[in-house]
């Protein structure tokens, strides 16, 4: 089975021009199929400022209003997107932006309003992704560049995770590539003590982490990633890998935190 | 040979809402491979204006300084490409949202400073473009939407004029298609009399064109865009038609400006 990497980067990452060289540097040099998807960063937030846009948040979760949506519409899917690619270009890597509305590669539904209404924000089902088109996007040596945003089919786009865009895509991809997943951010990994970043945790499977959480060493924001990791083991993924950008060296993997079923 | 439509949508369609439904309503009927390229419109102005940023203009011109490029690169790459390709997905057509740096499918080069610095811009070279890729993904059902930006290979996105990405697009697929361009925007044609939207010259040859240009019924802003379409037919384009919103019916086409050589 053919091999492809997924690598996800975080809205950190991208607010550090040094870090973010660096790395692309080292994403344009893996061999092979690969896929970027790319978070938020900073700079919708800059621009909700300079425009007097108030950011409305509900139990700390950002909503997406409809002038949001313009907001992210331009920052993920314009600015950080086509500057990622043509960086990744400028690297001899054949970049393609997208979102989840071209090509109809990821749709999805507006989450449904319960207890919040959440506003434009995106809810996916792995099953539905258009791995055909990916697979021949691939083939024609094209590297896709995912911004955080797919569509509903009905003329709107839709604000969307960029984890849940990471693994739905690493899912749906196992049926036809052997697939690594790798989350990086601005940790080293996942960290035992949160003040020590050298504290990596080389490997964590179900029940270290089922203990983990249990002593409270890994709590509130790495939860859902590392849920999200092992829902996309037990969907056919085959690694996954959380690491930092400065440890961030494809060849030697292990400087970050694999995780086992 | 196939065919192939090319459609250029000009900047004042883009801001008026109803005129570019309709117009994405028959462009998704239109039968066979396409392409649909997209100006820029008020809204990077807007938005500039918000932000208390002064457009720098020489000679009546724009010129596209760091943060002008930035504002384009969200506005034409993200805001506007990602709503007209959720549009057309939404109408069954397949869209798929494009800067020339997406794939390399347009690689420019920044326009050199002769009198005028104009900072950020890219001019094209029509024998460059990435005919290939747009064949594949034309042959895969796909509509590629251009924004009216390329990159420079070095790392750097510019502001291109989407009339010439429109022609040079054109020119580079008649080798592999029968294709016809059409220039749609706020007039019905060109017009003989400009006060008159009614009075649309049907047909214009090298001839006739040269002898409006001395009657001073051809001026200004329509000789670069006419200029544009007698190169393009002179270069293997099979058909050019100018024409408004109004009178946009691919079926009805004489109801434009035909340009004939």
């Amino acid at each position: 089975m053919k091999q492809l990497t997924i690598l996800k980067i975080g809205g950190n990452l991208l607010d550090n021009q040094e870090l973010l060289s660096d790395m692309l540097d080292n994403f344009a040099a893996i061999q092979g199929h690969k896929i970027l998807i790319h978070g938020g960063g900073k700079i919708a937030n800059v621009l909700m400022n300079q425009l007097g846009i108030q950011p409305k948040m509900i139990n700390g979760r950002r909503i997406t209003d409809e002038k949001t949506l313009e907001i992210v519409t331009m920052v993920y899917g314009g600015l950080i997107n086509k500057n990622l690619v043509c960086s990744l270009q400028a690297r001899g890597c054949n970049a393609l932006g997208l979102t989840g509305a071209d090509a109809n590669v990821i749709p999805a539904v507006k989450r449904p309003v319960k207890d919040v209404d959440y506003g434009f924000v995106g809810d996916l089902d792995a099953s539905k992704i258009n791995t055909a088109i990916l697979e021949n996007m691939l083939s024609q040596g094209m590297v896709p560049v995912f911004a955080p945003l797919t569509h509903d089919g009905k003329g709107s786009m839709l604000n969307t995770n960029a984890d849940t865009i990471a693994s739905s895509v690493a899912i749906s991809m196992a049926k036809l590539f052997q697939v690594k997943l790798v989350y990086c951010f601005e940790k080293k990994g996942v960290l035992s003590d949160p003040n020590n970043n050298d504290s990596v945790i080389a490997e964590i499977n179900e029940k270290l982490y089922a203990g983990y959480k249990l002593q409270g060493t890994i709590h509130s924001g790495m939860i859902p990633k590392l849920d999200n990791a092992f829902d996309a083991l037990k969907s056919g993924v085959s690694q996954i890998i959380i690491c930092g950008p400065e440890a961030f060296k494809y060849q030697n993997p292990e400087t970050g935190t694999t995780i086992h079923l």
